[in-house]
């Protein structure tokens, strides 16, 4: 099965799931198959050995939940933060603001440390919040989407364990899975949340979540109950482990189809010919690519610094004197859907098969359309 | 596109999804879309419509969320009680108490009727209760999968409004949408909760709950915060109108795939060559020949009458010296995949195109594998 020639919807768009390989959508109209098959039950064993092994852990618990990346946050709010504890949200963008929403649904009191705009939060500013209260959990967003800003997850880590060893280390990684490195047992990180649509190049509709076994002690030792029931642990965690086990559990009906082109997604990154080395290194340099490109005509970065530029996408503001309304709609007539951003700017994906099939041309493409957008723009404004 | 041959894993397999037709599958491996594209708008405004039409509501609110059946409990025990408020469970089975498990996660003091196994709830004992105790909720399970017990839903609902018109009535409805008939506006249904996998005909992984206006008010009407986040009707509604409208809004990625899937299935429901109606007859027609034919060589229905046997599904006891062993297997090795119950039972369910489309001789061929195994069963103990 090969797609039809379709919109590059997603090559620059954000919020949105990114280009899909054939494999994975046959795989995602795989026939009905009972969750509970002796056949399927391998294949979600698979995912959850190759979730773990993509973050580098050894021991890390996986959980594999039909839902949106949202459904992380709940998560992480209801079953490693207990009511009245106190969680630290380390602000590069918009979706700090939503987790912090999140952890106060749950009864967390949330204090957040704001980067400006297009800055990342200091160490410095860390390491005094941290000594001034204790909290449970830092969160910080690996690559916040609204501006393109990458952390540096590893030294956030670092500072917390050097600062407040118990404090967990949450990390937002979205828009960062496979295509941004994630050590998660070497640096230190207790908390991995992620979405199928992104860099796992799987279409929406999965929540993916690894745990370090330091997190799941964490919530073992809670004292006050989990206060969700479809993202409870406690439910999910034999159910994991029996799948794990290669035999088949039920709390919830699993996304069985999408687990299947999940299967296949992991399978083309953990075992294609291109390394997990290799495929970070190519985001680095198609990133590079679009983001050099764009700047030569006249864009800028919404980041504010060459280190803390995301690798799987692009926020760019516009040229002096042009607006949403003079690039997108010449965009969308090449066949490439961007979004308009905050602040004055595009923002796009730049990841997945895009990057590491060559041979789609998908990174050309986009370069190409957005330079002729813009001579155009600028020929219809003379 | 045609699937492959493969197992009727879901003709008599319970819990699992049903069979799933060529349309929805090839929906289903719709390539990748951005959720905020003006061409997927429509197709989820289209959803949102057919699925209330599907109740026979004229304005009820639909909820289409990444999720299970079980993200619709959370829904309801989240943003319609409120903690400390009382919720009376009907049980008719093992669903029940997972839903009085679910509500009380959320602070509800829970109250459960539970019948005799095989049975439905009695309405004089629902009366009792509800002038005894002032309920914010009552929850029916419309068919428990573990007993394939139906609850006349029409009946609880009157007795409700007669007896306490303020409390609203709940129904779980995962195991019924589509092959048991429901009008929520006539019959003064508050809130139905399914799920994509069933009677609906399509992948799992959608969550879809549909709420009365007088539910909405209850819910708009709250003292306190909603107690989930991902599941929260403030976050949600807003998306819901927004979309049925036309027009794409974000909170959480929407499983974009399956709501094209979603799509292909509604419209073949509403708008095939067999009525709404036709389906509810041949939902009752292959029910009563499953369950004759099985009855004729032993097998034993689990629902105590007639009148409470769901026509959708079939919970069997073994007859008399036969144990699960001795017909599972066998009837695996004809491609026909059961599931064990409670209660020295299979069951199964007979739902969708296998019931609709008759050219498939799907249920010719699950009643004569049980013949078959059964007959081989009997053979292999002289």
């Amino acid at each position: 099965m090969v797609q039809a020639p379709h919109n590059l919807s997603c090559v620059l768009s954000i919020p949105g799931p990114i280009e899909v390989t054939d494999e994975v959508l046959f795989a995602n109209a795989h026939p009905s198959m009972s969750h509970m098959s002796p056949d399927f039950a391998p294949v979600f064993g698979d995912c959850i050995r190759m979730t773990r092994q993509l973050l580098y852990s050894k021991d890390a618990q996986p959980f594999l939940i039909a839902g949106s990346g949202t459904l992380g946050w709940d998560q992480v709010s209801a079953n490693l933060v207990e009511p009245g504890e106190n969680a630290l949200v380390l602000h590069s963008g918009y979706f700090a603001d939503s987790f912090a929403d999140c952890l106060e649904t749950y009864g967390a009191n949330v204090d957040q440390i704001k980067a400006e705009i297009g800055g990342a939060v200091k160490e410095a500013d860390i390491e005094s919040a941290l000594k001034a209260k204790k909290y449970k959990i830092v969160t910080v967003t690996h690559v916040d989407t609204s501006t393109a800003v990458l952390s540096d997850i590893k030294a956030v880590a670092n500072v917390v364990k050097r600062v407040s060893p118990d404090t967990l280390v949450v990390v937002d990684a979205v828009c960062s899975v496979a295509s941004e490195e994630i050590q998660m047992d070497a640096w230190g990180i207790d908390v991995v949340l992620t979405a199928s649509q992104k860099g796992l190049g799987t279409p929406p509709g999965l929540s993916i979540l690894v745990a370090s076994q330091k997190a799941v002690q964490v919530f073992e030792n809670r004292s006050t109950p989990v206060t969700t029931y479809y993202g409870s642990w406690k439910k999910w965690l034999p159910i994991m482990k029996a799948y794990e086990n290669n035999s088949a559990a039920y709390f919830a009906t699993p996304p069985v189809n999408l687990i299947y082109a999940f299967h296949a997604s992991l399978t083309q990154i953990m075992q294609g010919s291109v390394s997990l080395e290799q495929r970070f290194k190519l985001h680095q340099e198609a990133s590079q690519r679009v983001k050099k490109a764009a700047e030569e005509i006249g864009f800028k970065g919404v980041p504010l610094s060459e280190d803390i530029q995301a690798n799987g996408m692009s926020a760019l503001y516009f040229p002096d004197g042009f607006v949403a309304s003079d690039i997108i709609p010449r965009l969308l007539k090449k066949d490439v859907v961007v979004a308009g951003g905050l602040h004055a700017s595009i923002k796009g994906q730049h990841m997945g098969a895009s990057v590491v099939d060559s041979s789609r041309g998908d990174i050309d493409k986009i370069i190409s359309a957005v330079k002729e957008s813009l001579a155009e723009a600028k020929a219809s404004k003379q």
